[in-house]
């Protein structure tokens, strides 16, 4: 069994968590802290868990997280990067769900995220935890970068192309919407029910924080750096991330072939027939990215859809995922869940 | 493994049985009909479904129900009791999601559902599928008469005072809430996203079918008829049934006690402390049942708060619970998942 | 010309007076305070009131209130009391949308708010603005309490069975559900849209602050106390709260006629022809009540359905209405707006 | 005062027209039209319209259109072709609200409509109703081609930079997300609440019939063809449209400025502050476009936002405004509303 500890257990991604791991067969959960709820019950606060979760929150200094054998780290940005040294030299293997150790150059990381980084040598250690084009590095790793929700359905969306250099990587467009749990269980007003229901609309046009880790992903692909145009909009749902992809071909290429023999082996990505439309609720609870590639009118356009649960492959599930792949667990364990549908 | 048909997969009901039972380690899933669309794939239809179930829609005339162990009819009320003697003459299992078979007094069943009913003898025979009350039964039925979604709801609330005979039966109220999947997959303007999005009605005040079902199932527990105002609404949820339940004490008693010792070894059916308020997302997706109780100020009027997800324990959960009961297997396989929360 | 001040502008309450009053004919908007946001214009802060409302917010000390002739109250409970005498001295009308001058017993007030009250001699001044009940008093008010919501709703439901002595007052039954603009516009959990969207629960069970507010009022129409139960839910709706009425009859009586009659001078109740089920959005942005009377099965509850836009009758539209009558202009003045439907 | 008709009233676009002409003070409302529902009370099925509106629903062939001044046609494609000359002959204006006279040439139309045309001389007489490039046209104009909602969102949005000649127009792309009201007042599975609801997709990829009036549209302005790559998606909304338009510029230019000036006249056009991100619900219930155009990073990539509510800029409100300037009214006649929000 694989003693997990799980820091920051009080938002959606740690909730997420645990849903996940209270069903894992090879997980012993251990600990969840939580600073302002020590004490309470998970189960009180996610009723959900009644019957699966009889853990208390647990405050950060009575947590010995040092003697799990995995610590998850789901909290805000600027967390993971205070602990993750203390935790490694005792032998614990780390997952962070925050952006500590995605961005390899510290300064973009620095001016992305307003913070001084606390250990720029265990960033260069860090692997950056998407499954699809990272897996062996992942397998020998001692700390995961998990990426995030928005790069993972960009990534996924652009690599076949990235790869096959079908493209013109230097205007790269991704218009992406996402449901509003991606903005977290935090009291403010933007994602009230009456401000975010019944309502859409695009936000940080000028730059957002999963700019630059897109970029970082697709010039690691390319060999290159790439022109992204990223713009994020808020949808009214709670769970799901479509990402609408658009670039130039500069070559003729099967494209359907192209994206089927890319992930022909990959258990949480399924490229849907030709002429399809991925709907989120299709992926709703589950690991999996549901992509689908068009060629308008035979022009040079391509458009690919792809779409994720932005809480489970975008969060919870790739780095439940991650952990499997790290502990040599058969890849889908605990993942292997029917979406919600409807 | 117990050979499973599936009469009308293309409901939500039937598609919420495909994801139950798909995971489950006991079934085969031999069959699923549907006249309209026999020969599509059930993943194009339902792409949640896309590598869990690999069976195409078949025609009635063709699906060769008597070579299963066990058929869920998921159809339209009245096509169940015209099929259901061949497969029991076959030595088949027949579980009925629709409501041919939830009704003893035959009359009452044709003035509510407008039909002439095709086989009173069986109706006698069959039982109906609340384990809570009828788990003995159930074992060694050949016909369950599943319940519907807001009878679950309703009874499971009220039985621990009809039981204790705490309440004056002739005035309870049950006003109940749905989210808007209880109307079916069916192409109606009052079920569109337009009509009831962001809006919040009564229905059925008159007369609504569930109301002669919750009659017999509380009389029954009673020992004699019962005096019931039942109020539906649709609320703008997909999942979900909350019902407020309302009677007046004629004794004093320790409702939390009542509660919990009355369910306390159902494996569905969960008391909430005192004091609490069940969501309806607290069981999303699951087969549970959340109950709260209260005595509001003190006075005589108790207010049982009950919710349950309408397609799971309302439906398809409750009928692979009685499949599970039937083929004496433990009571929660495919059962044993965690809501969806967020 | 009125000229109208507005404290607390930043509120849905606020920001529902400002869409009313921007086209009120014979209003001149003066002023609207914000403690926090003092400076930044109000159509920044609201962008659908660009073109309309060219205002600034103000800070509470600079606004020079006592120059208005009528000042809206839009704020937390307990502000109001604090400046209503030195308005009222200074001859300015004042129209309270929170709860100050609700309940006439100060001990009730105080125990259900939690404060010491400020002035209970003005308590005893104001007049309770439902018009349906108080229009003369409130012809000649300095000083208007504006009913809560869930009390509006509810009182106009029950009064015309309470005026015809029609039904058992000793056990009626308010089962409510609001939409989440009912929680205000303030940075709390759980009106989160992905806490409160796709789920439905009842809240405060053991004791909401408008039961008082509700049991007040129909005492009056009675004549003494009556007994009420009264259960809040929260409903995945922006705007809108449907009551739903529980009452014994204790003689019989056209409903039916009653209601229409009671009601058929009043511009803004608007009783459905027997056998309806109104909804929320039937009254979207208006100021109507509307309301239908059954009597389920011919037996001897009647129930009664609400409905009224929270925000609009059960706030910002009936103080609008209030201000109206005590200016003597049309009562429908500003307030004659086509629900928004779909 | 105007003798106004309208064709084919039960759909949301008919409701739309009647809330707007409703209490427009020059227009009188002289027949509603539908096939299915002769005789039916209009407020009987919209309940929102009681108070406003009396007319019973009329048989087309009973219906007396030619004594009106004007006839609104809020039909299915191919109905108005088959009316409209007899009601120009008679003198009557016309309005389509659906897309017979959208598209000039007719053999695009043919082939996207998959309908033979009546009457091809009168969409060479047909004016297109987009007041911001037509109003002079549409003075003297007998018969308008009302736009659709997503060409009215995407040209107000493309139309200064194709004046200004600023970017390349053989790339233009425009990912446009639609409330499902656009899908119309008809029962359709993919319409319900229970599958569009909590969901996001894009469709019509390989092609949508709006993409050759956009082309048409955008052609005009340029004074060639455009290459437009469009991709509308569905959103968890009842109203709204929210078009995200990507271009690159071919010079430097100041755009906030341009697009200021280009629509600093017209009453429904607002561009708001640089760096501003337009809402769906800043719009929500009024005729206004809200633009807001940035240039992420400070590339060489335009970015526009436009929202429009699609009933109301992008149908009947639009339709209002023809309305008036076809009869030399205010422009802004009973459509001077302040948008609903929350």
């Amino acid at each position: 069994m694989i003693k997990v500890g799980i820091v920051g257990g009080t938002g959606y991604t740690g909730v997420e968590l645990l849903r996940l791991l209270a069903l894992h067969p090879q997980v012993s959960l251990r600990v969840i802290t939580s600073r302002a709820d020590a004490g309470m019950a998970v189960s009180q606060m996610f009723p959900s868990l009644r019957g699966f979760v009889d853990l208390l929150f647990v405050h950060p200094d009575e947590a010995h997280l040092e003697q799990c054998d995995l610590v998850f780290f789901a909290t805000p940005n600027g967390i993971a990067m205070q602990q993750t040294r203390a935790l490694l030299d005792a032998g614990v293997k780390v997952i962070d769900l925050a952006a500590d150790f995605r961005i390899q150059d510290i300064s973009t990381w620095e001016k992305w995220y307003g913070m001084t980084h606390a250990c720029p040598d265990l960033v260069a250690e860090a692997v950056y935890g998407l499954p699809e084009i990272n897996r062996e590095k992942i397998k020998s790793a001692r700390l995961i970068a998990n990426p995030g929700c928005y790069p993972t359905a960009v990534q996924l969306g652009f690599i076949p192309l990235l790869e096959a250099a079908a493209i013109d990587v230097s205007s790269l467009i991704a218009d992406a919407k996402s449901g509003v749990s991606g903005a977290g269980r935090k009291a403010e007003i933007p994602a009230l029910f009456a401000e975010a229901g019944d309502n859409f609309k695009a936000y940080g046009v000028a730059g957002h924080r999963h700019l630059p880790e897109i970029r970082q992903g697709l010039a690691c692909v390319h060999g290159h750096d790439v022109g992204l145009t990223f713009v994020p909009h808020l949808t009214p749902l709670i769970r799901g991330i479509h990402a609408t992809l658009y670039g130039k071909l500069t070559r003729d290429v099967d494209l359907q072939a192209l994206f089927e023999q890319r992930y022909s082996k990959e258990p949480f990505v399924d490229v849907l027939p030709a002429g399809s439309h991925p709907e989120t609720r299709s992926v709703r609870g589950s690991n999996r990215c549901r992509i689908a590639v068009h060629r308008p009118q035979g022009g040079d356009t391509v458009v690919v859809l792809s779409v994720i649960d932005n809480l489970v492959k975008g969060a919870a599930g790739q780095a439940v995922q991650n952990m499997n792949i790290m502990f040599d667990l058969p890849e889908n364990t605990a993942l292997n869940i029917v979406p919600l549908l409807p």
